[in-house]
């Protein structure tokens, strides 16, 4: 786990998009915040308290999390000089770039020094099982896209939301690289050895009271000609009791496979179904999320509506209508 | 690619079974079989010729294959010796061990001294692309399982075998260590990084002349829990245009999972299908491959007659009876 609270790295960011992962800690858990670290040029802002190391040290700040890509896919020297303070001055630091911390001699020299951790998060730590496939106790609920990247993190997050406002036991379990930021652990599934991805999210959604819910972000589709693997090992891995399938309705093809049609909201359902039913019969499609990002309000009404009549599910944007019917509908 | 030809080191075999690894070499490609050395108290025997690493080097072979399972999970100090007299003689070593040679530093060591090469065939030395999804030219059957282990290798190879009897241009793709250390050359997918599953499988079955067939080793199954990604990674990877399911009719529960049952034939055919047809839409299962092992003569002769017409489509033990019909069918 990575030691809270953060201070989010938003270097110079070049636009609001490439803080993306700061957004997203701001967003959904905003508790662990503690302040933001601008470099001269940054055009991104979580409108948190700016704070210098030194400020950010006297703050009770424990990690320095980067909450930016970087340009060009280098750890620039301007970055270096602040992470190295941070380590210095007694934070760790923690990355979801591809460019690994450990990759860089300064850094790794630095943490060893003042002893202090370098997270990368896209990489595995642990050593997972196999899957056993054995029934756990408490209950799972896993978010099931048509294509990648339609909100299937955006949905979880929301639904934990939603739930902790009732007073749901519940915990959102992050299986990807910004997740892991936001709530500090998880499994960087897409970077684990193939037998060992279902043991992998076994280990992640262990035996919980029976009204718990772990509330696991999906990756993939099954439909997704790369990365469908990765999409059943979750399904078989997560033994979900409830399936929300996630859908994102204006795009053109598969994201990143220009030849694949996106498949319907219908088929991901069954398909899904399909799978979850070899590894827990009671599986049921609790709610569709729709990222109508794309659409006007109008529009986003008219197509919730149309695509709740078609399949008799409730159907919600977790941004613009939030997830209170297909929570009501899981918990039912 | 491992150099050929090869010398089979059975080390000190308890029974024969230990060597199976040997045997499949022997069975399935005996031309790179230059022959076999034994040490004292070894059980197992290949019928190939006896050879002294010095005899070995004499008739030209380039790589000495570990065949056999190593007790207890330690490379020992007779084998060392052997090994280490191998790599100073010239010889390379190809090894599917869990425990690797690379953690040997001895072997290490000699390896380096005398510009040899170690052969770890369970990890993966390539750097696989992500999948693209793109159509490639050339045709590809995959075999599919009930189960792990229920003889997917077996009936790549048995249909190689076959085709190539017919003048049919095939190849091989080995998924596996076994079948990697048969033919020389393959992708680990077990070890293989889950993003990189499907797109080490295009790897293996690039782009081919319209009439050649890639014969590709299967691994897990859809329905087993543990492995079930990785499954089908192989069939969105693989594009098949032919599928043949395997299935070994007297296991009393899905392997290592005993609360799971074996799932039908026609279900795998089935769901397989539905998959298979995602990324080629003129999939088709094409025969049907049982392990017969357990059963008689007319046991297997009755079952198999049961299969096929439950199923209308022609079914075979590749040892028993051959592939002859499955491969008539899916040149048909």
């Amino acid at each position: 786990m990575i030691a809270q609270p953060y201070l989010l790295f938003l270097g110079d960011a070049p636009d609001p998009l490439a803080a993306k992962v700061a957004q997203g800690i701001k967003d959904w858990n905003p508790a662990v915040a503690a302040g933001q670290l601008r470099l001269p040029g940054c055009k991104a802002d979580m409108k948190l308290t700016d704070m210098t190391i030194d400020e950010a040290v006297a703050a009770g700040v424990k990690t320095l999390v980067i909450g930016v890509a970087n340009r060009g896919g280098l750890i620039s020297d301007t970055w270096k000089a602040v992470l190295k303070e941070a380590l210095e001055k007694g934070m760790d630091i923690a990355s979801g770039l591809h460019n690994l911390l450990r990759d860089e001699p300064e850094l790794v020299a630095a943490a060893k020094a003042h002893g202090r951790e370098l997270h990368d998060v896209r990489i595995p730590t642990v050593k997972y099982p196999i899957a056993s496939g054995v029934k756990r106790k408490g209950k799972r609920c896993l978010a099931v896209g048509t294509d990648c990247s339609v909100g299937k993190m955006y949905t979880a997050l929301a639904m934990e939301k939603e739930m902790a406002k009732r007073s749901i036991p519940c915990t959102f379990r992050a299986t990807g690289q910004t997740g892991i930021l936001i709530t500090g652990g998880g499994v960087p599934l897409d970077a684990v050895i193939a037998d060992f991805m279902a043991g992998s999210i076994e280990w992640l959604t262990p035996d919980a009271a029976d009204d718990h819910w772990d509330l696991i972000e999906g990756q993939g589709s099954l439909f997704h000609a790369s990365y469908s693997g990765v999409t059943l090992a979750l399904i078989h891995g997560g033994q979900p009791d409830a399936l929300v399938v996630c859908h994102e309705p204006t795009r053109e093809h598969m994201r990143g496979l220009p030849d694949y049609q996106v498949p319907s909201i219908g088929a991901v359902s069954d398909l899904a179904l399909t799978m979850a039913k070899m590894v827990n019969a009671g599986a049921k499609v609790v709610g569709i999320s729709i990222n109508t990002a794309a659409m006007s309000d109008e529009e986003a009404a008219d197509y919730l509506k149309a695509v709740e009549a078609e399949y008799g599910l409730p159907t919600c944007d977790p941004f613009r209508t939030g997830v209170g019917p297909i929570v009501d509908a899981m918990m039912a």
